[in-house]
């Protein structure tokens, strides 16, 4: 893991950006998490839907107040996303998911053919990051995810180092991870804008009846996709805390 | 409003008893709440489903939680339940009403000619122990809401000072508030337990969808009717901090 830029923010967090071979990522620290802190911050890996980049300003603005909060927050760039190399084809089928859900028309093959992949890639570069920020004396287990549905159900299944996960809309989900939901038994809390346009009501209610959790929540507020209210980020808080600390 | 017996409890709420004519209640307030008090509590008003005892001691339970952090917090008996008079015909109706639904029969008619009265009836006994309750010097407005779902649709649609509402379940609502929905406008949080097996789940959902609210949340738990996590107390508590502080 190699820092390539550091700084202090007004709230006292520490944003590092970092490389880890190939992949880009972002680690935002409290102020209280220092190499010589006898209380490491607990790690919340934190994504988001479709591999929007790490530098989208609602997931930075997101990841800095729960950072200022107390916890460790750390982002990576998806393949293809973000800083890292583009494709011609993934730049398609991305322009071509986004007009057929503007459109209103059916984007499961789609989804299929081109964000299932991207989560089965992207599962095993974030047990990667894991690996390298659980190294960091300021950091600790157990480990909460937050944000993008379809590799947060990838990853609860399959790596038992995450405790607790926060997953946000949910309507669209390739069908893999739709199947592995049963498989996932962490504590979850699942995020629900009520008139998401590109996220189907029903089929994230389905979801959230399919997990294997025994402690499972769901929280839906009136509005769109980008219309969740401000008091979710200290109820999504609440929920790490019962479940990290 | 007669106060009959009040007392201490270990965490500083003060309990009474009161009688409003033939209306019995009782009045939960904290510690903090005298009547040469600078700040006024705001007031709670807790209802339970379908009529059960103001003395029902998940209520009670909670209603002494919601003092201790700093709520007044009032309850009623309404006609035919807890302390108040019974009659044949009602106990006849009620114990109908359980049978059918532990048998998974069809409850619509029963719930229209037996609870629908009972909501119509007294949702004007709260307007009246409101008028009581705001002329204590040490009670303030605005006024939330908590608990019996079919109350407070009507009491919210008709009563000006209430200000927010936290309402539980809603599977079975009568036909005259389901219709009534659509004309509550206040913030609204609608608790909701998954597998209760007397609140059909769609039902629920379709009512939360209904509400003429711009602010509307939907909290959903895993679990049967007496489940819900404590937690969701807690939640209820800070929803209410944004609408009646």
């Amino acid at each position: 893991m190699h820092v390539t830029s550091e700084r202090r923010l007004d709230d006292g967090v520490l944003e590092r950006e970092f490389t880890l071979g190939e992949i880009p990522g972002t680690l935002w620290t409290p102020e209280s998490a220092t190499s010589e802190s006898a209380t490491p911050a607990p790690l919340i890996l934190m994504a988001h839907n479709n591999g929007l980049p790490k530098s989208e300003p609602r997931l930075v603005a997101r990841a800095r107040r729960t950072a200022a909060y107390g916890y460790a927050v750390a982002s990576i760039d998806a393949a293809g996303c973000g800083d890292r190399p583009r494709s011609a084809a993934a730049e398609q089928a991305r322009a071509d998911l986004r007009r057929a859900m503007r459109a209103g028309e059916p984007v499961d093959e789609i989804f299929e053919s081109f964000v299932g992949p991207l989560v089965e890639n992207a599962v095993p570069e974030w047990r990667t990051a894991l690996d390298a920020l659980l190294a960091l004396p300021e950091l600790a287990g157990p480990v909460g995810y937050s944000g993008w549905t379809a590799v947060g159900i990838r990853l609860a299944a399959v790596e038992p180092r995450i405790a607790a996960a926060g997953l946000f809309a949910g309507g669209y989900v390739p069908r893999a991870q739709r199947a592995e939901a049963r498989q996932v038994t962490v504590p979850l809390l699942l995020l629900l804008q009520w008139d998401d346009e590109g996220n189907p009501r029903q089929r994230a209610l389905d979801l959230f009846d399919a997990f294997g959790s025994k402690e499972k929540t769901l929280h839906a507020n009136l509005g769109g996709h980008t219309g969740t209210p401000w008091f979710e980020l200290e109820d999504g808080n609440r929920f790490f805390d019962r479940h990290l600390r």
